[in-house]
């Protein structure tokens, strides 16, 4: 269907449904594709960080991507993580998306090893040529060190290379310049800023940017699709208020005991036990190696969402 | 005078004007103390990273703390940065600025070596006690790695050893999940939450942040005046428009080549020389071993103070 | 050929010679192979951070270790990194590994999400029971932060998981735990510890280590050879001498101008023209989007190569 | 007595013993310097990261320094740390450090704000003026972020700002790259490179380093000079068994449980009660707000000292 320029609005990074033994539940994602439409999701973002997208080799991926996409039928945009190491092995995955049915592609700089500015954009204009496909590109910094600044994304923005920026840094202030920048040259109308920093959305709204890649909104898309509602319609007070009740809910992210689990596995593990529990996946596993939420972090997590009233 | 609980408004942290053999210049720190009052400014913070002082030594940061709270007189409240290793260190501080006036004191967690929570607990406490002031944490990750997040510092918002926070750590979801913590226990009305994040203040104060400390508020304190209060009004649209014209005028904190000095040297030698360009202080010198800003360098903070309408 | 319990010896990680279009040269890499078993090496890795395997798609991964395995003949073992994200990911590359005929795998600790510590042995044990080969582990903090302390290897050296570790970490003294571990366990004979530290492989030797993974080695393969059994004889102001001749030589690794290429292009660049240089392989040339090592760079090159006596 | 140049051999750096109020124990820091003196070190140095010095406020280090220099009477060099923030900062302890009787310096590179390599050479060149006392830099990455790599350092000691060098990085190949540097300059007889890599001493002596500054050479400073003088007489093996035996003697710096109390705490506490348990000092206690290493944790410390032979 196209991207629409620029892309706005609520675009929930889909999580993978797996089934006990580890296959992708194509079933379930089809429900959550329900689940997040149903609420007034304006894209999905299938294969990102809450994808799980690292921990699944490229059957997985292939298969993940192809049950969204005929889920989704088109009547929104499906953008495509194509996370890899380097410009190569991420063209691998850029052309089987594009042949899978994508109509956008979501990619990281280059990691594992570092890279320099003007590599990083010889980078992303291989991937852009390469698969015929509007790029965003990620800035992820707790997983791809090399920070995409203004420096090297105004260029990509100027030269059409890039489409827009997923900003999972954190970084209020960088995102602040960017959007300032991309303004007085112009190009606010045709590269969209969509925040991954899913409790300060109000505030990134208010700066400017054009919408936002929440993880929590797998589980509760209605929320964050009032909040862009509030925000695009002026009701600041309105918008902050719901963004201060997902911000409460996000604690179902944090149940997990971290001196025996990582943070990943707490909170997709979070996400997962979520959906699981409101009837919209049927297992709530996570990927190896990844530990299993304890029983008490369910009912952890089963708490948050009653507080919520989502039970 | 005492310290407004909560604290709230605009608290620039000044600069320390200096002489050209490197003293401090209390006559201009006295005119720089007047341009911010005259503004607007809520309260001051003297000893702060913009006051560069990691640089001076203890009997030029007692002259500066000095010559402010001379130059204050007791119009607003004086923050007195207490910044050092560890916790004896900060109390020789501590113990000096309350003898000299100070209305509150500004802390980190230790540096140098590496500390664990209850250990950073500990530290607050006994300089709270230790100096009979109350006392705000200061959240610097660049400077502090050891991270002041909500398991540590809510414990010492309910039993009053800290009477708020600066957080300049940029991390707005972590601002969000402190903010909604604080709110749910009812200590929002006692525990100060202070942005140092200058160029995301209107999505700060839509959180729920009761004000901002901005090293760019030497320059442009009226800028960041109108910015509060159009958000205690509930004017966000103007207070994000505010914020984009002070996010514009920051490009003077960037003028200096990074490839022969730090970051720091041409930040606050951007400040600094805003300040000279403005008539407020008689010298733009930064502390060694900094190096000074080049001339190509002033006349682009000329160029964007013009721009700005300030000169 | 199997593995020798314990590894030990000079393990040369080969460089993945290009041709100009980016596709692998196999005959080059035949002629690396005979340039490093001619001096002695006594097994080859393949597919390591030397060979860019973080550049390479997984087509020009087989083509590679094919050409390795081929060209090896069985001479020497062949260790084949398995670089990749996540523990299902990275049996891919296992399987297809075993299949082409590597004697041994060399996997890192889970990267771009961050893992605990029990995940990572689950990740281990993973690999090793689903491809049936010796398994290395391989400790790379640059480019995966999740660093392979004692706590993780021992339980994993005491069941037979790994068969060794190749230490890149530089961080001599957790190197030295380890090893003490190691022998008070009775470990040091069937768990092998390789160092990547090129440039202190006299001290580690010293030290127990059982060998060393040396990229410089693609280049003077002769000098580690010697340096090895200069350590092995006891003669350790003679492997110093070796060690300190091969530190000069280094200098080759650091042409590139690092203000416009990275350091792995600087550094990979340099071991490329040297071997160009010395006649080994036809072609520079790195992968994209590493920048090409420009002439003044390929100069000083030369000029190390002849003062080393090599040319 | 002034400084060797180039410095060597074995240089505990001294704990500070307290009392159980926290005072400086003048006695127990003479009975330490009497134990290392007695056991051969070559000189002595107060109020490094092994002092606490971060944790001491100002009277607290000279009175530590005073002691010291007072207790040594002359026998060996005395380095004091003048361990601060900033030039300014530092120049104040190094002037105190000059009049109480030091025969160096010891300071690192500025922290708390990050510089630049001509700000840091700077720096040193001002200490080094001002001062009017032998200067040695101190490279402690986890402290200190700014790295002292060749490019900083070679300028230095070719212009006599730096007479030596102690490097606590843990960086084996950097030490060789700047030791291979400094004798191709003919600066190895100026210059002193003295490793804190207490568990490498043996490869950092046989890479060319002039001596070892060595904590755990507060507990058993008969060993480090035992090692010392087998490397010098070329018995390297001899100086590997007694490096791996040290190596097993750490382990009292690990007792600590770090859920509850800071690495820095469980080593230095660590230390000192082994000094407590041998009878050097009067009490085992470290400076606040660092937690008091347990009952058992001192009982692994005992059981440590027990199986070295050393009670």
């Amino acid at each position: 269907m196209g991207l629409p320029v620029p892309l706005s609005g609520v675009v929930p990074p889909l999580c993978t449904p797996l089934t006990p033994s580890g296959e992708v539940d194509t079933r379930s994602l089809g429900s959550l594709v329900e689940h997040v439409l149903a609420a007034g999701a304006h894209a999905v973002f299938v294969l990102g960080s809450s994808g799980e997208t690292a921990y699944l080799d490229d059957a997985r991926r292939r298969t993940a991507l192809r049950a969204a996409v005929d889920a989704v039928a088109g009547r929104v945009p499906v953008l495509a993580g194509v996370i890899d190491m380097t410009t190569a092995r991420v063209l691998d995955h850029a052309r089987a998306a594009a042949a899978t049915g994508a109509d956008a592609l979501v990619a990281t700089a280059p990691f594992y090893t570092a890279t320099h500015p003007a590599e990083v954009r010889d980078h992303f204009r291989r991937i852009r040529s390469g698969a015929g496909l509007p790029l965003v590109a990620y800035d992820i910094p707790p997983s791809v060190p090399t920070r995409l600044d203004a420096g090297i994304l105004l260029p990509l923005a100027e030269d059409g290379t890039l489409a827009g920026l997923k900003d999972s840094s954190g970084d209020s202030g960088g995102l602040r310049r960017l959007l300032v920048a991309l303004r007085r040259r112009g190009l606010d109308d045709s590269f969209a800023v969509l925040t991954g920093s899913e409790l300060a959305v109000d505030g990134a709204l208010l700066a400017g940017a054009h919408g936002v890649v929440p993880g929590l909104g797998n589980v509760d898309p209605a929320g964050y699709v009032r909040l862009y509602e509030h925000a695009r319609a002026g009701r600041w007070a309105e918008a902050a208020a719901e963004q201060d009740r997902l911000a409460v809910l996000f604690a179902l992210a944090g149940t997990g005991d971290l001196t025996g689990m990582s943070g990943s596995a707490s909170a997709l593990g979070g996400f997962k036990a979520a959906l699981h529990l409101l009837g919209v996946i049927d297992c709530p596993a996570t990927a190896a190696p990844q530990r299993p939420l304890p029983g008490a972090a369910v009912d952890a997590v089963r708490h948050h969402l009653a507080e919520a009233g989502l039970l």
